[in-house]
């Protein structure tokens, strides 16, 4: 796929092969409206038909796949199914984007492990305590149970944990709140899983016997970790993550040092994921356990199970 | 394949595989008329007889395949095919080969795609507008129509500009020749392939209202880009390129500039070319389209198809 | 395979597979007598059984495959096949093996080839002459015959020079046992091969015309070359080498030496045996000779096949 901005800015997205000899229209440059192939000077529609071509008439070419894509908020969306049924799935929402309450930054990263090993790993955070120990992890995670229930097409797994001592990332977020990060808090993480694969965790801690997830803004520290999962192929994926935040919204240093501690955290689980790819594979005829902390991952699978033989019987 | 020179100098090729334990040849060493296997200290004759070995009788050691292999001009051509037929078949030749008014350069680069994409590459310069736009290309190259003819196994892709500025390559042949860069030129490329794969082009300007290609010596600067290319796999080559000009011969810093630049062009294509490789590997089924300015590139398959068969037929 | 050792200090192997999720335990960390999973937690007995998991009850969790291993001398052995026949088969013991009269060092080397190849190598030593010309070669060893025989399981090719200069590894060896560098000397080596693929060499010099490997020890230098050669794969294994000498024992500089050295040459074995098995797998039609040099790696070849299929036919 090969994504490019017109002359007015608007975002296009065509399948990246020129069908001239096949050259990637990615390496091409944009011109006005249309994204020229850097072999021989194919000029490419945003709808997928070839407009000009030096010397040459161009009308009875075939056009090559396009893809409906909207931009909005600093991401592109795109929707890589039948392009007839784009207009009636609505780009998602989420209380953060676009909401100036937030201050959000991320990255991507690129994981070779199926996706759905990415949802488990998202939807079921007591590996914290395992793969994260020095930043976020502390052994309380996995002391408290962790409940998951479905509503639609929406998996939710939370976990409420009460009087603990806040780990060094949440120490840090409660200073930047200008709260104490000595005594207890009461933590709190809660997985929302949605089709086709977006996993969105609310995250915090306030401070001890304030009401925990309910307590009043000003004596907690909160985010949202933002996981936005696309498949490549079947043992891979393009994942963007990100944490919008809802506390120093516009201070660039705090998002650049979130962003770098994230990024070093997600990093742990991309080794852990991609081992884990690698061992499935080495043993495909293995079961493996479905327990109560697999719940949302489970869950989530079942949801996409059910969307994708909708789309087949549809 | 291993090649080796022989203590009086004469150039061998045989296959690289040692009939004792299937050790690499080109791992070995020369002894004499022989290359002695780095194993075990077998010694290889040119003709893929086993000569000798350490306490050992070669006397039944089955022999490995020798390649006909002539040494000229700097280059060493080998004879994959059947070595009876060898024989019937003279080295090429060239105007610029072994011919002291020409000063050549080139290098060889590895490219992973099939020969026959470098063949498309090299018989369609328009191309160079797009791949090259910073060294050789200008936008009246694709202005320009091409013609392509094929006589015999011989086609040639001819495209003249007139009256155009010369672009920075040319600019400095111009000044390297002794003539102003600054005013009008004509310019030609003339391709020409034959088989199994070479592909010859000439190349040059002249000041502008003398007869183009056609013009007096004296007022232009003209080149062969040279273009040998040795099919390694299905999707790989060993690329010989270089440039053969007629000015300055002898002048080992003209060769070494205009070698780096030749190189650095040459990589953009290199790029451009395993990249649709992998597109055409990605989407086996899809045709491509052939226009006119494909025509060198059709043409000189049809001779390559012609040729395979006639091989097998023979 | 994930090795690990309790707090006992006791060593234990077991399948490098997490029941719960198929994680590999190698990236866990080790909590009393078990290894702890660093994705989830499950905590894994040296048995290949569940002890525990935070939340969670393990009882009726599968278990997976645990190993038998002996610690002994600084090797750790794994019994990979039917556990129930390991307690009949003893750990092979050698000469040198924990013998305070050895001075002993060694390494680790991953290598691309069937370990089949390896073991063809370390039984026909006149390859010495041709891949370590520089260091232990010298062209007496392929003028001198080699024979070999086989006692039962055990195959020997040996190898006597008699009267000639000592190359410069052994010339070292002779000052560091305080004997004249500079005269003839007798040298031998001794190639034994016991299953499943272990191969020791016994290898020295004495000085020329007291009895050469019979000689007493008082005008001889002598080691044992170490070889335990661990297939991974059909084309790779691990390759665990080292030399045992019966020369100033704990002399720590000494031994960094041999080691040093011995890394290097053995590292020029690994080139050879892994462009071999390439040219090997792209012709796998290829038939190779069977020499009289190569009998010590037919007959090893031979033990191999009685063995396997023994192991199939019990």
């Amino acid at each position: 796929m090969a994504l490019f901005r017109n002359a007015a800015g608007r975002v296009a997205a065509v399948d990246d092969f020129c069908p001239h000899r096949g050259a990637p229209l990615s390496l091409g440059r944009v011109a006005g409206d249309t994204l020229v192939c850097g072999y021989h000077g194919l000029a490419m529609g945003a709808d997928g038909h070839a407009v000009s071509m030096p010397c040459q008439r161009v009308r009875g070419f075939p056009a090559i796949a396009s893809f409906p894509v909207v931009e909005q908020h600093g991401f592109v969306w795109v929707w890589p199914g039948d392009p007839a049924l784009a207009a009636d799935v609505p780009v998602p929402t989420f209380e953060w984007l676009g909401n100036p309450a937030f201050g959000y930054g991320g990255g991507i990263y690129h994981i070779a492990c199926d996706y759905r090993l990415m949802i488990d790993n998202l939807m079921d955070l007591t590996h914290e305590t395992y793969v994260h120990g020095s930043s976020i992890g502390q052994p309380e995670i996995d002391e408290a149970p962790a409940r998951t229930r479905v509503e639609g097409d929406h998996v939710i797994t939370e976990r409420h944990m009460e009087g603990i001592q806040a780990p060094p990332f949440w120490k840090m977020a409660l200073r930047l709140c200008g709260l104490p990060d000595g005594g207890l808090v009461d933590r709190w993480q809660i997985c929302h899983f949605t089709p086709p694969s977006h996993v969105m965790i609310e995250v915090g801690v306030a401070l001890a016997g304030h009401g925990g997830y309910l307590a009043p803004d000003a004596v907690k520290a909160a985010c949202w970790v933002v996981d936005f999962i696309t498949p490549e192929t079947d043992t891979s994926i393009h994942y963007f993550w990100g944490m919008a935040r809802r506390f120093r919204p516009n201070d660039a240093e705090v998002t650049a040092q979130i962003r770098d501690g994230q990024g070093a955290v997600f990093a742990e689980d991309k080794q852990m994921l991609e081992r884990q790819q690698q061992n499935l594979l080495a043993h495909p005829g293995r079961k493996l356990l479905m327990l109560n902390i697999d719940g949302g991952g489970v869950q989530s699978r079942k949801v996409i199970e059910r969307q994708q033989a909708g789309q087949v019987l549809a």
